[in-house]
């Protein structure tokens, strides 16, 4: 059995990989994660808004702020 | 009668179990619990967006912010 | 007059005993009370979501996070 | 002049008084202020849901948590 | 040019003074400002539910809960 | 290049200047900006409640609540 | 591989440049950033409010504060 792992273990693995950010207002926001904190700020690299698989808008980089975040889903 | 238990020590025993999370937006959440803090932030693993009993995405591994979140169901 | 109690001390003497939990989302569950902490994250046994006084269904062992919770009514 | 009060202590004189809690959520709350801590969780015995000046449901102790509270109306 | 004072300072002054409090849920209270701390907690006495200039209801000495405030105007 | 400022020394300059704030329920309020605190709470003098440019209402000195707040517009 | 950022680094970095921020009332607002700190307070120096891609106000110096903050786009 492995050691138990924290949340922010997860986001630090996930550097630099692509994720997926739902956001409370209902938009989503995929790019490359670039840093976080303990906060869950996030900050994507070639961000990008997404509405039904499209990408409506590239927003480059991005900080975003941590109280406005869902989920983060994360590649493997 | 059992020493007395706090919420924190409920997710710890279920590691590795699977979770249903309920969200502030009404969504709904399963997944396998991989990590948790003490902000209740969440690392599912095989994380599905569950609509009225059926699977409505898959959504791999998951980070979810504590706060948007209302219950965690554990299953037994 | 009995000494000033707080009102975690009323959550303490209501362990193991049922409890109606009414959320801020206009749900609410009942079960029996496990484990609070603090911040009122709950753990309920044998919870169950109620709607106009009939069971609605059932959850087993629920954690609930306690900014979502409005009030906890405690049988005597 | 009477020494400088604080909002706490006007709770603390209203123990065993009848309070009416106003809650964000548009219903009202009455009964006997039994417990409060520095959050404003409250809890009320013989608490009464009231509408428009009648009683809606009797609750019996009831814990509060602060959040929810918009204010609190001591009898004297 | 006055030594720079604090937003609390102007609350202290206002004590035993008729204030109008603004309230997030689009309410407007008056009262003689008893108490406060600093989280905005008020006690005010002799509260009056304002709506249209007109006096709606009276609520005799009332305990305003900070984060439900918007704003506070001082007479002078 | 100037020494990297910080956002309440840019309130700290604006002392004694006319602001504008934005609420977040929409309202508009503008004054001169007497007093401030690290959660922004302000207080202003002779605040009036702004509409399409136009005073709608004069409210003399006013404490608004730091998390009401949207922004602060400063003049130069 | 450089060493592992944080969001603020990110956000110091930006200092002096054009920045696009969504709010979550749905505004948008640009300007140059002048000044933040550790909850995202932020000071925009030619500060507009912005529609579609048009601006819609002149808003100069603006003080904003974080919590009322989405996200921060960041030109390079």
């Amino acid at each position: 059995m492995e050691p138990q792992s924290r949340p922010l273990d997860t986001l630090n693995n996930a550097r630099h990989k692509r994720v997926i950010v739902d956001l409370k207002n209902g938009k989503q926001i995929t790019g490359e994660l670039e840093a976080f904190d303990i906060h869950i700020n996030l900050v994507l690299e070639d961000a990008e808004l997404r509405s039904e698989g499209q990408t409506e808008k590239k927003m480059g980089k991005l900080f975003l702020r941590g109280d406005t975040i869902i989920s983060i889903a994360i590649s493997e």
